[in-house]
């Protein structure tokens, strides 16, 4: 390599002019203004999983592509992983979603922890799809995750937070609806009327693709595995009435029963549930969830009963960009310090120190301007910024060590 | 793929028992407590970097592949990438450092964004390395660069930045130590004296592993490309003495001039500096950065001049253990709710909501018991949490709404 030193620098002169400033396909650069929305997006995820009670927890981007390969949805492991072979000859894959790695934690200190856990986590996560509105190849998503409950006040639970979570970033009650149907009423809808009884996931997987199929396709589909017709009106069971029962005791009511709610996922067991968007001009799943409690015995060991759902940042992004619930912009630093020449700049460093450590403030942001620019450009530069407080560091402040700010918004002056 | 189902399910029973619930090689699981120290580090370096005036921005894990190979250090790119093929056939590398792609965004935005600019990140980033202490395969990095400042004001400000995060930790300036450089000096000291001066990257980088090096295998290596012996004892230039004595206006005085010291990247061209730990049985480099005026050209146009650095989260949380300044555990929850039988549920569950939107507390963090054990269970499962305060419902509470907090630090009761 290092004999390759000579030609690498000749190769570098010849190639700098090419460097694409692109990022890779399907992915997004985080500038600051987006970046901000982001943080505010997985800073409320936090407070309303943390209110809670939920404990954070996180994994490794990089999993054991076994750990893929039987859970997670097939049309995900066979199309939209990234799969590849590490120099050591070890097949790893970048996680599509966070529930396997979970499952495998919990399996190997299954008796450490003490249930019930209630987990949640912020995971990046890949998937290798055709980038449109609404998908991309990396993208965040909310993870709670409540285990060892197996009776419907962890469904409820779980429900209540998801409402919560949509309620903490600011949506009203009508601005989305909660569904939900169970894998029992699934089953149910296909009983006897299956060709082979081991379709039973193929249809649902029918059912879960329904929203985007022509009604014509639907049917076709679904005559190709049943030898009769499927009633899709059938009546919600005890579990789901008691649900609905006790959250609406919680005041939450824009839920109802749906029979047609399948979700994607091979691991669930019982209730699913999906949030809803109920803009009319952009009626579709904002995220879901349900009760999945085979997936911990997959390790070995006993079930672990597991209730849990996750919500997608580009999803929830969307939805609050339409709703207007976006937060303002926040500027980088509460203080900008202009400097009139390189002579105190020494000076205005530690003035921009000593605010930074004021107890009284709880510590101030401070920015400093060195471009030594006229000083009605600098103030010009903390406007562009937002910035509110300007401080002017000339020969007399610098000799006198009396400083003024000045309020950029109301132009009032005050010594600090 | 959905003809294989069947074969697959009959695979999934088989392969079942075997699952291994161990991580990929290399990388580290976070369970909650490991999380909570994550979250402590990563708050402290936004703390710092916000004091400062610097704004967060992110890019993607993902990046084409070509974006490394000319800036990142050979041993990196070619031993040490985890790239890829993806199913688009476009080559891909995992990010083994963020400053390529920031270079990227910068220089995509260059006409629109308002200099100097102050960013930071907390990126994950990935090494193919051999697993041993203080070596992952996956880690983050607390990143900071300013763009847009020539003078060694923005060398200064970075330098104190890197100081004021490790006082943020907690660390006591006689905990560390910063080493100050300069590429300048360091060709000064193989000036005349190599026998291919094209050789100066390779010579640089020997100086770089010195340490790491037997005397007899530092010395044969530099005979190898140079015809007179190299004095290392070479003194600071007018630009370190001036930094040394603005930091040290500053009130920092644990820095010093070290002519050795290099850094591994080639894309340095001024101020290189490294935070070294003091602990006698640990001492090595704890993080570093200087200025690389050069790699935003490398896009086309003008450079823009840079400095920055980069800190790893493994070496700091090292550094913060042996030093013992790890904080101490946060409970998941303020209450903690005890239910004595599934006919009160409904009623906990109400209490649990009003108790986390109560405006008075800022909002509680509050945990509810679903297993309807005996409540001295339940009050040891809030206890072993380090939940302090335990809320029992029971017939009575559910029927006159009288509630009582029960606090097990002092073991006071009080009506709520």
């Amino acid at each position: 390599m290092v004999s390759c030193y000579n030609i690498h620098m000749a190769e570098k002169a010849e190639k700098t002019k090419k460097l694409s400033t692109e990022p890779y396909k399907g992915v997004r650069d985080f500038y600051p203004a987006d970046m901000a929305i982001q943080n505010f997006i997985f800073d409320t995820w936090k407070k309303t999983a943390e209110s809670f009670g939920y404990e954070e927890y996180g994994a490794s981007v990089l999993e054991p592509a076994e750990l893929f390969r039987n859970k997670t949805s097939e049309e995900i492991v066979n199309q939209q992983t990234y799969t590849f072979t590490d120099r050591g000859d070890r097949e790893v894959t970048l996680r599509p979603e966070i529930t396997p790695s979970l499952a495998r934690m919990v399996a190997a200190r299954r008796r450490e922890l003490i249930f019930p856990l209630r987990w949640y986590s912020i995971p990046n996560l890949y998937r290798y799809e055709q980038p449109q509105r609404g998908r991309v190849r990396e993208f965040w998503q909310f993870n709670i995750d409540l285990f060892g409950v197996d009776s419907i006040e962890a469904d409820i639970e779980v429900i209540s937070l998801a409402y919560q979570a949509m309620k903490d970033f600011g949506a009203k009650d009508m601005d989305f609806e909660i569904l939900l149907n169970s894998r029992a009423l699934l089953e149910k809808i296909f009983e006897g009327k299956l060709k082979d009884t081991a379709d039973l996931s193929k249809a649902i997987r029918i059912l879960d693709r329904r929203e985007k199929m022509k009604p014509s396709e639907f049917d076709a589909a679904m005559e190709e595995i049943t030898d009769s017709p499927v009633d899709l009106s059938i009546s919600p069971n005890e579990e789901i009435d008691k649900i609905l029962a006790s959250l609406k005791n919680l005041g939450i009511t824009n839920v109802r029963f749906d029979p047609t709610l399948a979700r994607g996922f091979d691991y669930y067991t019982g209730i699913v549930f999906e949030i809803y968007d109920t803009n009319p001009e952009n009626r579709r799943a904002l995220f879901g969830g349900g009760r999945y409690d085979d997936l911990i015995s997959l390790f070995g060991g006993d079930k672990i009963p597991a209730v849990g759902f996750g919500m997608g940042d580009v999803g929830i992004r969307n939805f609050l960009e339409t709703r207007g619930l976006l937060p303002k912009a926040k500027a980088p630093a509460d203080y900008y310090v202009c400097v009139m020449s390189r002579e105190e700049s020494a000076f205005a460093e530690k003035i921009a120190n000593d605010l930074r450590k004021n107890p009284s403030s709880g510590g101030s942001r401070v920015a400093v301007d060195f471009t030594y620019k006229k000083i009605g450009d600098q103030i010009k530069s903390a406007d562009k910024r937002g910035i509110q407080n300007v401080i002017v560091i000339g020969q007399e402040e610098a000799k006198s060590g009396k400083i003024k700010v000045k309020d950029l918004k109301t132009g009032e002056e005050r010594a600090l």
